[in-house]
């Protein structure tokens, strides 16, 4: 893979999938750019060619997974007064999916410990899905009510995920949806 | 201080105010029993006298800022249907004190991030305080209902505290008790 052509169209993507799996498995803080490089196959400088130092590569590798896209439009999809429902839905089939799991984890380690987690946390997380899902919901007052949405999916995976505590960590996710969608609900259009 | 007699009646109470230091400055795993033993002057040996190791030290130090039962005597005082409101007003009031949210945010960068840290929230948190709630307020399958308020305080504290995420990080804790009281109420004792 050393000599492939420098810019070759599934270069980024190695690097990408290179940077997920470092990610993952050493946490923001332990993964070095040479380390993506070397399992990628190129050089470090072409890391920096396509992605704007550590930060920019973890945004973007965490984009991935977490791309709002398609799984916004299964959100959107379906009436109004149980958004709140598939929003948490959403959240719960993400975080359940083990390799998504182990990479949301090393996002929010490093979220917890690190100034520079929690603003990547910030802008990767309230700057794309909650501000995308607010856009398309046309949520009123989404600066108040987003954040309050965040506090229930927060606490749900700080409870389910991290510190897996029973008996919310062995839940079915439909039961969780049952418990959270209404209050999620209220935070998006109900009476604060 | 280093010559004072071992076993003083005040022995015990420098080493815990030298570990509450040590922990709030450096976390659960940057402090080590001899930089503790150096700051309250006594010899190594003096702590593992008094306490059961590095966690139990650790717990210890923890319950005094968060010695639950003068603080739970306020949260049971008052009319039942307030209960909720009165235990997230306990969390806020906590939190927002500076010197005990160091020593709390030490607690939670341990608890998130190291497996022993991970216990010692289910064992310090979940053991004492949560149990202590459920207890005195006879609060019905609390199995699994204390869990499900633990989602909303975990989840208040991990944006207001520590992602720091407005309008959360700046709301009054009356705002916040309006809030999140009603949702903490409902999981005590409401239909789930």
């Amino acid at each position: 893979m050393a000599g492939r052509r420098a810019g070759a169209p599934d270069t980024k993507t190695e690097i990408l999938a290179a940077a997920r799996a470092e990610f993952a498995t050493k946490g923001y803080d332990g993964t070095s750019m040479r380390a993506v490089a070397r399992a990628a196959g190129v050089d470090p400088a072409m890391i920096h060619h396509y992605f704007d130092g550590k930060h920019g590569l973890f945004l973007t590798a965490l984009k991935v997974p977490f791309d709002p896209r398609p799984e916004l439009e299964r959100v959107m999809d379906g009436p109004r007064d149980q958004l709140g429902c598939r929003l948490v839905s959403l959240v719960l089939r993400l975080w359940d999916d083990p390799k998504r799991q182990e990479l949301l984890l090393a996002m929010m380690r490093s979220g917890i410990t690190t100034t520079e987690g929690t603003q990547l946390i910030k802008d990767g997380l309230l700057r794309t899905v909650m501000a995308e899902v607010a856009q398309q919901a046309q949520i009123e007052d989404a600066a108040t009510r987003m954040p309050l949405v965040l506090t229930q999916t927060g606490g749900l995976i700080l409870t389910r995920y991290i510190l897996r505590i029973e008996p919310i960590a062995s839940m079915s996710a439909d039961d969780l949806v049952a418990i959270y969608g209404p209050i999620v609900q209220r935070f998006l259009e109900g009476d604060l």
